[in-house]
């Protein structure tokens, strides 16, 4: 597996990679000749991650990536192997999804998650739930559930559900409920106090003054990027077929009942087979939700991702769309990561035979501090895990790193 | 104001309205200059609307029209005129939306509503929400609140709100709670009994047979294209800027925390002021939720309401991105509609003088049996209404109707 790792706002777009390979348009895709095992790449949030626990955050990816791997390798299709290794990313106590995930106002947790398979174009989502350790099987299940077809009395079934209507629609689909207090961790309950606190001291402070001036002001000197720890995953399996999933705790202190960008359609995540399109791809995003929400940020990845330079078409979106959005004219930093793949068939020429398999480009960039990730394919032993950092000196919310590698799945014999 | 009134499938593109205005590229965006008053359409949703209730459905709409035009002859900008047009829908007992919803399958109304600002490009929305008169309100409270900036401690405000968390935010914002059970009506009561039954009887039907092969004939033999009457309305005011809003109370007998098309960004409504476009434009849509989600046939049809024609492109838009949509592949009939408008700034050129004013075109279509649509401008003395039919002897879901208009608003001297 080769690695392209480049940071920095100024960097050049690199050359396109695999030049030996070529794009195989004679491949007969209704064929779909199996490649071995497949390819994930995981993220454990784009925010701030330290120093004393980039170990665990390290650790969790690569956890997930070896589910997700050992989930192709048994021959399970994109969608099962990104759930796989959601459920894992879910399960650490460090990441803000599932277990350990952020307290709300009240301080309770609700969850958001979704997930989106290339090949149906199907996608389930659970906004605001309570009660359930893995809010990506619940999505999952609703996305099953909805390519099954009409329930009885031609009901369409639902793609997106909320709240009490989730928790009791996954109960009663066999997903076991889970006591929120078991949910919480020591880190979320220190941090729940500790932002009480700081709220408190905000409103003490704007008291007597004007309070949506204030308002103003206190955003420019508490716009921390931390604690935004969202996970996800992107997947392409032994087919060709591609699937993407997010799962996030939310904001810390966020109004209960409100849902993030991991429950909106085209903004979480995304996954396209190709069809008629060059590529197929998958997106899933982390961040200020709000923002991700009103660029639509994971579809527009997707959308980009289809001219020529992957590496070109996600800076030039992360910068053009993202950094720099009319949607986001009024904000002074925008804090978010992306993790991408694109893959297309293609067949690598040697002097003595030609090679068929799937090039799978696949890249991460971020606007916040940090951002860590872990890939794999099913060839590989291990999987690689990389904390990106901005540059020294940039500033987070307005200058973004991007990196990336590339894979090629050969055709098993 | 002109009409094009023009059914079928087969039709021609209109020839581009008004051929004596120029759009006026030379005009000083910076101005602003104002225009009298500003125009508004609304729909009481893309359905099946019955002769007998022809009457109530025209009167809603043309109320809706006039008390748009009343806030926008009083001075409001686009967001608050859309807005209160959406009041007077949800209000009427005869629609799909507030009062009169469609109740769950638990016998509840859960409401979805939201509302865009193509100024600030803003957004806010509501889900599932119980208890609360109008929807659209909270939406359009989340819209203004996060207009104003961060919260205390450097929160940002959610644009997104659920469930118990969003009847408690809008309760908290002086948005009056109202009982549940004034917010069904003796329609909405029967029409529940009504499909319990005949939900009863499918089960009935399935029970002893292969469920999943059952569940595919049912949907074959009830896909019905009644009850879907979600309202929206769509508005440019004097300023030439645009915002549109959508509210629904559900499909019936929908599972509890079932989230629709209206609260979902980008697939219930849209508006975009021009900015670096051509043409400002606005849209909202009605009918089967989850084929409007997976189509995101908002932003689709305000992205194609960029090119030369709207006719032809709102067509296009209909016929390839939704009813032949990839995303709907397994779907035999694809149910919905829309209504769109685009105002371009535009200087009439006569003999004597220049008169500058805007340009708005508008229009409507439906692959549903009908859909209800009221219009009216600030100098027109009352509003149009029209049932819109589909073509006899086309099919619902596979066929669609296309009408529209346009409307020259001049500056105020």
């Amino acid at each position: 597996m080769e690695s392209l790792m480049n940071s920095a706002e100024e960097q050049q777009p690199s050359s396109p990679p695999g030049n030996s390979w070529s794009k195989q348009e004679e491949i007969n895709k209704n064929e779909t000749p199996k490649c071995v095992g497949g390819f994930v790449l995981v993220h454990a949030g784009a925010g701030y991650h330290s120093e004393s626990k980039a170990k665990e955050y390290k650790h969790v990816c690569k956890r997930a990536c070896q589910r997700a791997v050992d989930r192709l390798k048994a021959g399970a299709l994109a969608a099962e192997a990104v759930a796989a290794a959601l459920v894992e990313l879910e399960d650490s106590p460090f990441t803000n999804a599932g277990m350990g995930s952020n307290l709300n106002l009240s301080g309770e947790i609700e969850c958001d998650a979704s997930i989106m398979d290339g090949k149906s174009l199907h996608y389930g989502a659970v906004g605001a739930i309570s009660g359930i350790k893995n809010p990506v099987l619940v999505a999952n299940r609703l996305l099953s559930e909805a390519q099954k077809g009409k329930l009885s009395a031609g009901r369409i079934p639902p793609c997106f559900l909320v709240g009490r209507g989730a928790h009791d629609w996954a109960v009663g689909h066999g997903i076991p409920p889970c006591p929120s207090e078991k949910m919480a961790t020591k880190f979320s309950l220190s941090a729940y106090k500790r932002n009480k606190r700081k709220m408190a001291l905000a409103e003490k402070m704007d008291t007597g003054h004007n309070h949506a001036k204030k308002r103003r002001q206190s955003s420019e000197t508490e716009n921390g990027s931390g604690c935004l720890d969202t996970v996800g995953a992107v997947v392409v399996d032994s087919e060709g077929n591609v699937a993407a999933a997010v799962s996030s705790g939310g904001l810390a202190m966020k109004h209960p009942g409100r849902v993030g960008q991991a429950a909106h359609y085209g903004c979480g995540c995304w996954a396209e087979n190709a069809f008629n399109n060059p590529y197929s791809t998958a997106v899933s995003t982390s961040g200020c939700g709000e923002h991700l929400i009103r660029t639509m940020l994971a579809r527009e990845c997707s959308a980009a991702l289809q001219s020529e330079d992957a590496h070109k078409a996600l800076l030039e979106t992360m910068q053009n769309k993202f950094i720099s959005s009319p949607f986001l004219a009024g904000e002074d930093r925008v804090l978010g990561g992306v993790i991408v793949l694109r893959c297309c068939r293609c067949v690598e020429s040697s002097p003595s035979q030609n090679i068929q398999g799937i090039l799978v480009e696949f890249l991460w960039s971020h606007t916040t501090e940090s951002m860590c990730v872990g890939y794999m394919s099913a060839q590989d032993s291990k999987a690689k895990t990389h904390i990106s950092r901005l540059p020294p000196g940039t500033v987070p919310g307005q200058c973004l790193a991007i990196e990336g590698g590339v894979c090629r799945l050969s055709v098993a014999e």
